[in-house]
């Protein structure tokens, strides 16, 4: 008997992903608005190497030791933090070289989740087309974890997962069976058009726009503006 | 300042149900395949009263007692038991005034779920505009709640709950707050011209048709066959 494909499958959130990691071999961290976006723009940018952190606590402890700290609660950067998670921090190439500990609200969290995993790398629409056409030639079971929004659903990153299962889906190399996945690859298909439009009325763009940051919403959902694939090392992400 | 409008929102499943439950008032329970369209076929057939139990040892203690007693799990009739979740058991009127114990897979878990909820009803796609016309009336805070599958997303019970949301913002009576209520309307949506073959590739319709169940599946599928709405009293099911 020929062997079975390998799967391609969505985890909406960290809270459900005892459910779905049964047999996984590669993880795809997904939060678009803004972590894993930032991380994307960060490599680009020519960072050296990033440590994410759970937790705050965490974070201050790096940067009592002299490290450049990214932290971001509630879509702000926290007092006394050096940059929170726009990724446009780091398109001047300010941080080349450098390795920038991160912590944000959702984000740090999926990676915290997935942590025992064999592979986790960073995805976002900014590196959309790139890290599908790696997960294509690893030949792996695949699944897309959405950070969501303090535990629950998230459009814009289940959006981008969905985009990463029709890539996958349209290779002839992959199923699925979850039928988050499939949900995920129709709201992707219905957004594609248009994905600022569409996510007009998501709940984490309205906390977003409110908080003025249109620009960094722009740069998030404008899809393959980077080949880079942050890719999980220990307790470092480095660029593969 | 005007009242602010009442909310509907959609929970795809009872593992996140304390993520959504804040001030809500009503709580729509749906297992579209099959329990919620059974229990909506079975009151449509004129049986007196339901009582949903979450486990088999409930039901089997019922069955003891006397009572007709229908028990599925794995989309099958359980050993020993009158009935499974099959809503063609109930069209002929064989059950007319009867009282059903009933336990599936899913679907009575999520009643299980919200029992501490101040109203509790049942839906389907089966009692779709009436009971979508009579939340519109009450100008509450309403909870679509899903099975699911085993504690993983569903696609039709999502996009059920989908409809009942385009319903009530359709009235202008009601808001969404949460991306999950925004993504089962998009979903519905674009399921809406032919659900039976948006559904095709969903993990629960394949379960099923392997099953042999399709004359189930297009019941189901098909809106608006009844007016009765489900209410649940004390460890009752009743006609409203």
């Amino acid at each position: 008997m020929p062997k079975r494909k390998p799967r391609v499958e969505v985890c909406f959130t960290p809270r459900s992903y005892e459910l779905y990691n049964e047999d996984v071999d590669i993880v795809v961290c997904i939060d678009v608005l803004r972590a894993t976006s930032a991380m994307c723009a960060a490599f680009e940018g020519g960072v050296k190497k990033m440590i994410p952190v759970a937790t705050l606590e965490e974070a201050l402890e790096f940067k009592k030791q002299g490290y450049i700290v990214a932290a971001e609660r509630k879509g702000q950067i926290v007092d006394g933090f050096t940059l929170g998670n726009s990724p446009l921090s780091y398109v001047d190439g300010k941080y080349k070289g450098e390795t920038i500990v991160i912590t944000t609200t959702n984000g740090t969290m999926a990676i915290h989740t997935a942590r025992k995993a064999e592979t986790v790398v960073i995805g976002s629409l900014l590196n959309l087309d790139a890290l599908s056409e790696w997960l294509i030639k690893q030949n792996r079971n695949v699944l897309l974890l959405g950070s969501g929004w303090k535990e629950t659903f998230c459009l814009e990153d289940t959006i981008c997962a969905g985009a990463f299962v029709d890539n996958l889906l349209s290779s002839g190399k992959f199923r699925s069976d979850f039928d988050s996945s499939i949900a995920a690859k129709y709201l992707f298909r219905s957004a594609s058009e248009n994905i600022q439009g569409y996510l007009k009325a998501s709940s984490h763009r309205r906390r977003l726009r409110d908080l003025n940051l249109n620009e960094d919403i722009k740069y998030c959902l404008t899809p393959n503006q980077t080949k880079v694939i942050p890719i999980k090392k220990g307790k470092y992400l480095v660029k593969m």
